[in-house]
């Protein structure tokens, strides 16, 4: 890869030279990304590849519009969350039969975090953070009313915190292992290792890892974990998510949403439950075949890709962006509201500002997509399989154009949406 | 409607008199059905409309595509499940506001079964039958085990045995409308009552009932309802479910999957949960796009048609079939598993048969799709927006074909596969 020296301002040129020297750069060529935009938010939602757009099309057409009901069998949808869960497999750190694709990340928490309480019967403690993802908390929440037996949240204020709440009262763990926020990457082993040595189980949210950066669930001894399809798997908006069970677990532990098709077996169509053997007892109702497909194509994009040189890139292009924007925008009212060490980093770059939503619409309107977040975060994801360094570059200098004459400032900038 | 006199054996000139004379036969150019099939089996999935393959393909071209993350916005993906549920309100009898599409039949049943439970903490009993769909058993189950607290289930051997079961001690009354196997109706106005009379709430399973015949949640007073979108709703394979909350019950139900989408302001990214007003709280994570989209647009099919008319034709496909197979076959060892009087009938008919499996592989060999179910049922779905008179009549000839040479004893047909 070429080195560009961070000692001087760096140039659009010297963004080109890294795109011709990236060995990941021909994979772009397989997603659809509009000429008109610069599309930083992969994290939030990942672009339409051609080869997930043809399996759509033909999932629709012929497996389901000839195949029909045969299709169950025939083009092999029954198998389609193991299947898909397994190529997940490999982008995590993980063993096949270990991942199931399946449900909503929210729902998949629900599940993994069930079967961990059910496991600690005696403990009531979930430690997690304040500033995980929301809906992880929300979930953690429910399971909590439901049980209506004293569960608690114990909430870390920042990282550092977290070591010292875990105790013998603690159940589990339950982190998002790369903060959606500030992109802060959580040492997985280490925490996993914290917990154990508690008597506690782990539960880790991979929102913002899988397929970003290299995760090691079995070498960091994770208990249970889940994910989501539809950020840097680019399975599509609302892709089917997943969730990962240790095998040690997995003759154990029970999950509350039992249904038909995580029963062994499902089309003896018997009254009572009866677990399926290993991970498929996570499953619960009907697989979303023509959402799952999506995912299920989106993954082979990722293809022979080895962690380690996405990785390699992702850095980069976060460390090419970061100095571009700090040399440009430094004075003009952004701070770096990530990690400055890119070991502590996953695949984004986030900068405060106090009009944060306003600016992120004016540079929306520029065409710069990337995310705004509460309260202040201007959200930069880099997804290493599409996105060049030459973006990195033209997205900085958009910035700067925004932040020096005040562009946010407009009215029309001004009005907040639904989603943002 | 030609009426046809079922004192003398009905000819195919009958069936294409009938046919003729149908004022639905229309909607059928809407459906892709392969020419080589006679699918009765629209009440496991209902086939591919042509308006829902442009749509998916409009959904992944354009507004994943093209749209990217601004579809959450523009193409008001972020509004589908009320959307979707309005539509689907309209089948069943629901008010706008009281129905969400979201999740599977499974997760919903989930929701509003915990949600039910809670509304009567102190009774422990859950009453429904030995013949409900298995899910709905097992979601009972899981949700029980997890709550630990006693629930127990109460299951009736037969629909007649249901109101003696319904005592002070019972929190929920659990049907599904129509029953898989035999298309019994039950009568849902009759026993919501009772169970209101016994201070207990209903969670009643329109899986085999939306869009298949009129339904009249509101007028029946029900509490809480779910179904399924891939049946008789087309929507696609594993195509998202939908739940109903009465109005009266949407301010205090609480619900244990309360995810990001089902809070007061899931943008907010709030630490706290606080749920929604009204039927949102019963979301929780992000809105599967594809899937929905696919059962929104195939909820237009009903366009303007008057469930009472789709039901009157429903009816008569029945009848003629019911007496077809019974002339020709009645002799060949299949026996009505379905009950005779068409008021207590859905939208299928089913026969006993000693080896359905086999017969059913044979029929289907012979292009004639039905399902069979454990352990002894061959059901034929009459799905009245695309079925004709004629493919009931040819049904039933091929039927008496296999029949009557048993060709249903061949090897091939005797070898169970993962999905029948």
């Amino acid at each position: 890869m070429t080195i560009i020296p961070l000692s001087r301002p760096t140039t659009r040129a010297d963004a080109e030279a890294l795109d011709r020297a990236d060995p990941l750069a021909p994979l772009r060529a397989g997603f659809h990304l509009p000429d008109d935009i610069l599309y930083l938010d992969g994290n939030s939602l990942g672009p339409l590849a051609y080869a997930v757009r043809d399996r759509v099309r033909a999932v629709v057409d012929a497996e389901w519009g000839q195949g029909l009901i045969g299709s169950w069998n025939e083009a092999g949808w029954v198998e389609l969350p193991r299947r898909v869960g397994d190529k997940i497999a490999k982008l995590v750190g993980a063993a096949e039969g270990t991942i199931v694709a399946t449900d909503s990340t929210s729902v998949n928490l629900f599940k993994v975090l069930a079967a961990a309480t059910t496991l600690r019967p005696e403990r009531r403690v979930v430690v997690s953070e304040r500033s995980n993802f929301p809906t992880d908390l929300y979930m953690a929440e429910g399971l909590a009313a439901l049980l209506a037996r004293g569960h608690e949240l114990r909430l870390a204020d920042s990282a550092d915190e977290l070591p010292g709440l875990i105790d013998d009262s603690v159940a589990v763990l339950m982190l998002t292992h790369v903060n959606y926020r500030s992109g802060l990457v959580h040492d997985m082993a280490a925490l996993t290792q914290a917990a154990h040595d508690a008597g506690a189980l782990t539960v880790w949210d991979l929102a913002h890892s899988a397929g970003a950066l290299p995760v090691d669930l079995a070498g960091a001894d994770a208990d249970f974990a889940v994910g989501c399809g539809y950020k840097y798997l680019n399975g599509g908006p609302g892709a089917p998510a997943f969730l990962y069970v240790a095998p040690r677990h997995q003759a154990e532990a029970r999950q509350p949403l039992s249904g038909w098709f995580g029963h062994a077996a499902p089309f003896r169509f018997e009254p009572g439950y009866a677990p399926a053997p290993g991970i498929d007892r996570f499953l619960t109702g009907t697989p979303g075949v023509l959402s799952m497909s999506a995912l299920d194509a989106a993954l082979d994009l990722f293809g022979a890709v080895d962690m380690a040189a996405l990785r390699q890139k992702s850095v980069a292009l976060c460390e090419f962006f970061l100095a571009r924007v700090e040399a440009t925008s430094g004075a003009l009212g952004v701070t770096l509201a990530s990690p400055r060490d890119a070991a502590r980093r996953g695949s984004q770059v986030s900068f405060a500002h106090p009009h944060a939503y306003a600016v992120m619409q004016a540079l929306i309107a520029r065409g710069v997509i990337g995310d705004f977040r509460a309260p202040d975060i201007l959200r930069f994801g880099f997804t290493p399989l599409y996105t060049r360094f030459v973006d990195a570059f033209d997205a900085a200098r958009e910035l700067q154009a925004v932040l020096a004459v005040e562009e946010w400032k407009r009215p029309e900038f001004n009005v907040q949406r639904a989603v943002t």
